[in-house]
């Protein structure tokens, strides 16, 4: 995502009560399921998700505070939903509730084979993701990106995963979905996206 | 494939020395690793894979011998390829040797629900296919289908089979391919090609 510095970001991300530093027993006014979604942008998915289910809790991390704040505009209270300004690799140390879904969407591909270790779906991020859940590890990926597409097939096959649905045309399917700003602007455009739901018992 | 009826197709195959009815022990003239097509079309796919890879023993089968008549002009006499006119759920009947490899190229979608059954990647095929290979399911597939391909990536995550390579766009990949004749055509026109290699201890 293109990066403009907003002023004041940190300051404004800092003070915002929905912005909070871990996820701990009474991060949320319940004990309902708690779903992911690592890196967020501008927040019309999780806000638009929270919206449609009041019975999950979303938490969603994002790494810029300037991005933070885009999404900080859309909402001003919400029961159901929190966010977090960190890196996905430190989610160990933050989270001490146990998840039951996870949302990747539209990550950043790292193209270059030297990066691939920087994909939210190499196997050290499938490794941090697992100590998040308790039973069964959920995890819900769209991407427009072939590449990215292919290589998180063979990456969660390998790491032991089931797909449990696959899509390479989401538009085009009967799965519900919640779109990104991304993905609004980029339907239309004659792309299509990619999506897979992918499970492992632990 | 759009069907031509081709006069004399049946007989014309019938007595064509490199058209078999099963494959035995004396199949080929060597015990060198056999590998399968199921829907050879008109045959570029598996005449350039028998020129290309002299060391390996390759059968195809098709169920009309009218296209089959099609692939017969581009060969006379062949080592190391053989072909069946047959329809794919009688494998098991027709094959007293072991298979390495099964290529399936640009199968029918059959795209509603109700003619799952009838998809190559459907579990009741798979089972016929386990039966054909040793110790180590392989199976090649390509498609230009998005929902064939998503369906038979489901399927075979459900059966038991790993992801060992998988690209959405085979084309700017860098996996080697022999093209079929369907798919030369198709390149150039802006659609991708799908393509997976799943495997199977067994």
């Amino acid at each position: 995502m293109r990066l403009r510095n907003v002023k004041n970001a940190k300051e404004i991300v800092k003070n915002h009560p929905l912005v909070i530093n871990e996820v701990v027993e009474n991060t949320f006014p319940n004990k309902k399921a708690i779903h992911l979604e690592i890196g967020m942008g501008k927040g019309d998915f999780i806000i638009n998700m929270s919206k449609k289910y009041p019975n999950i809790n979303f938490v969603a991390i994002e790494k810029y505070e300037s991005i933070i704040v885009k999404a900080l505009e859309k909402i001003d209270k919400s029961d159901n939903l929190r966010i977090i300004c960190m890196d996905a690799k430190n989610l160990n140390e933050i989270f001490n509730e146990k998840i039951e879904a996870l949302y990747l969407n539209f990550s950043d591909p790292w193209p270059k084979k030297r990066h691939a270790k920087r994909r939210l779906t190499h196997p050290n991020f499938l490794n941090i993701f697992e100590n998040l859940f308790k039973k069964e590890v959920n995890i819900f990926l769209k991407t427009d990106n072939k590449d990215l597409f292919a290589y998180s097939l063979v990456s969660l096959s390998n790491n032991g995963y089931q797909l449990i649905e696959v899509s390479l045309n989401l538009a085009n399917s009967d799965i519900s979905n919640v779109e990104t700003e991304y993905e609004h602007k980029f339907s239309g455009k004659g792309e299509t996206i990619n999506y897979l739901h992918a499970t492992k018992k632990i």
